[in-house]
């Protein structure tokens, strides 16, 4: 057996897998009545299979969380070890891999942000950094981006401009919602990256202008928007963003969750900018998700707020031994491997130029856009007009169109990242030329179906 | 070197763990200029040990979450065979930990809270429960308990009682806060425990009436609030409070975040009163924190509710399957070894008894109360008038005589967990009666720092 092929099949395992998840799992974001979620055997590298011999080219990274790939036998090694030393330690507590997660982490992050404050996911870490900047303006609101994601708790999720807010959106949860640049549907009517960058940041001047500088804490950006559509800013809008901050003293959020660590095929998405934030949330690829971590990195100014003051946030599970000993490993073994490198070279070599072949043969594509393993293909109905190939948010009969396309994705035996009229293409960080190559041929053949429904 | 003496000290690598954390780790509620965090090198069973030679029985069980002891061998094995295995997949599949892992909580849970929702922890367990009761209610408002704790997240710690809440209160977040029974302390003036009951019932009843039945999604209760206080409700309040809820249609929480799995002698401690919630919280002992994972059990009728309209929530992580493993593991070995029967049993027959005695030579104890392994010594400046040792939410000199005691404790080898003028006698559910008798005769020595500061 081939370490990339899976083990014989076993239909009888997984269905029973499969019942006892259908009796007693509930699923994020579905109906319950209406999911029949694959299930899974087993997983390494870029690849992972189920129980009925059918193996996936893994191109969402999962939750685009496994930079790392699948199994990297380093992290699964250091887990052990951790495991027979030391599982779980209070947060009061300085542990030796505690302290070492946050150096190494600390010696990535930009500027003077070299003090870490650990959470166990993403969400919780937007949470606490907009609770920091709250603390620190002493100033009630939170300015973030329609076409976003932060996460489901509370604040995260009424920060977030996507429809999974609507459920649990509370008019007065103080955050305002503004437009980022997005040329290829600009909210600014802008032709140019230029014109797209100016107008955004003027649009942002007036939204301050009109809403009151002095009412707002932070200002949250994706560096590069992820689950809603990784749409990479023009040069010099981040720049823009951090001078509207410094003027008005406001704090400026990165949300590198998912764009950090790796994916951008720099170590964190602002690196291509060169933009410092005053907070920098991260979670996914520090560890891969191996074990459950997300975190904050503060800035000198801003941890010194916490100096003598206590801060007003924590959790059971901060600077988990576990967890911080799976973030020491991954990054040794990126470091180590070139991971980072390999992301933006397959990005720069295979990805970007492969995405671009295939718009060219489909007239389903209107837009590939990325940088790194981190790249979107925007399906159009109409090339001309733009028209999404299913309307924003579309379920039922008019999402069917995405549907049949990730069927048929799937049947090629990749396992894509679909995302409304867009498939993400997110293969770990780790992944080889060859099985990128193999993924964008899947990827080409699927597009037939989206093809067919081109008007005009 | 037995298995619980602490390995030959190292104050060299205890400097270096201390100094990296120092630079670059930010703890969770400090004022990070305040604190000088402990340098742990190892833990096992109850106990956990620095890099200087000192060894400390674990009466704080960390943060009430090691209710398995420290480095259970089978926990240990399990988390490291599912590393090997399969550490990370994304919550839309179904794996066999996964499933499992529902299977055995669900098997516990009473009534037919038969489906799990799976989180990172006790924050998010109580958001998404929230947020369930909000949408399926479509009611706005969430009713909640002074004295109480439900973690740091926007909408969790607006439901928290007590002032860790104040620096993120939203007065707009749709909670009310109510008084919960408290005998010792008595919101009532009652001088008996059914007075207490009839009239916190009367109270949360009047408090319904006012707010608008039709406007309240949820009422949650810790079951036995925790790091309030550990104080057991009196009989017939839960089934009171089960009654009202359905009276009106509200949703009845119980956060067993802290309480559940074996904390109290029972796998949760609503079994103490037999009162099933239509959504029960869980996080901590149901795999003692060896890897961060919480969640939320949910009653038929709740889940119906998801069936064909999408749950709007969830997380990258939800269903983590190395967390899962570690729960598998957990609670087969506390089935296996009788671990919640021992808690049940080191309660009544050592720490109840024990807790007593100490009662009445120590005039600085105004009661001591609890169940299981889950006991509060509430320290007071005066045992007739019931003024608290040191005020509410005290700091700095006014906070002395606490800092003073726990410091006496500590000197003695015992690690306390002290919360306010208590200290909260919660070591692991395996404690032995031996250790369990060591660390009542090291807080009956450090008492005698409380009662120097009674008066008359
Ligand atoms: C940019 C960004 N922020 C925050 C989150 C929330 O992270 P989590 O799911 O770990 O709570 C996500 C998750 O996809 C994300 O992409
Ligand atoms: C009753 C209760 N609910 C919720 C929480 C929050 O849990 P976490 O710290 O895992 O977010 C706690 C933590 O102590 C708790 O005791």
């Amino acid at each position: 057996m081939s370490t990339h092929s899976a083990p014989a099949p076993d239909p009888t395992a997984g269905a029973a897998v499969k019942a006892a998840d259908r009796a007693h799992v509930f699923h994020s974001w579905s109906a319950q009545g209406q999911i029949d979620p694959p299930a899974i055997a087993g997983a390494e590298g870029s690849y992972f299979w189920d129980y009925d011999g059918n193996r996936f080219l893994d191109f969402s990274s999962q939750l685009v969380n496994t930079n790392i790939g699948h199994q990297h036998p380093k992290v699964v090694a250091a887990i052990q070890e951790q495991a027979a030393k030391m599982c779980t330690l209070a947060p009061g507590f300085a542990v030796d891999v505690r302290s070492e997660a946050a150096r190494l982490i600390a010696q990535r992050t930009p500027g003077d942000l070299d003090k870490i404050f650990f959470t166990n996911g993403g969400a919780e870490a937007v949470e606490n950094a907009v609770r920091m900047a709250r603390v620190h303006t002493g100033r009630p609101k939170a300015l973030s981006a329609y076409r976003s994601y932060h996460g489901a708790t509370n604040a995260a999720i009424n920060l977030t401009g996507d429809p999974r807010r609507w459920a649990s959106d509370s008019a007065s949860a103080g955050v305002v919602h503004f437009w980022a640049p997005f040329l290829y549907r600009s909210p600014f009517h802008a032709e140019t990256e230029e014109q797209e960058r100016d107008r955004a940041l003027r649009h942002l001047a007036d939204t301050i202008t009109f809403e009151g500088p002095q009412t707002i804490a932070a200002i949250i950006l994706e560096t590069v928007p992820g689950t809603a559509g990784i749409m990479p800013p023009p040069p010099g809008y981040l720049a823009g963003v951090r001078e509207i901050c410094d003027q008005y003293g406001i704090v400026l959020i990165l949300d590198e969750v998912m764009a950090g660590f790796g994916r951008t095929g720099r170590w964190f998405a602002r690196d291509h900018w060169d933009v410092t934030p005053d907070l920098l949330t991260f979670a996914k690829g520090v560890n891969s998700g191996y074990v459950p971590i997300g975190g904050v990195a503060i800035s000198a100014e801003i941890a010194a707020t916490f100096d003598q003051r206590p801060y007003p946030g924590g959790l059971t599970y901060s600077g988990h031994p576990l967890a911080c000993a799976s973030v020491v490993a991954t990054l040794t073994a990126m470091e180590e491997e070139g991971i980072v490198d390999n992301a933006a070279a397959i990005g720069e070599q295979v990805i970007g130029p492969g995405l671009r072949e295939i718009a060219e043969r489909h007239p389903s594509v209107g837009e590939v856009r990325g940088l790194g393993v981190f790249w979107a293909v925007e399906l159009v109905r109409n090339p001309e007009t733009r028209e999404p190939l299913v309307p924003y948010n579309a379920s039922g009969p008019a999402n069917q169109p995405m549907v049949d396309f990730a069927a048929a994705v799937k049947r090629g035996g990749l396992w894509p990242s679909v995302v409304m009229n867009r498939t993400h293409v997110v293969p770990p960080c780790t992944v080889s030329a060859a099985e990128a190559k193999d993924g964008l041929a899947i990827l080409d053949e699927a597009l037939a179906v989206a093809d067919a429904h081109v008007v005009g």
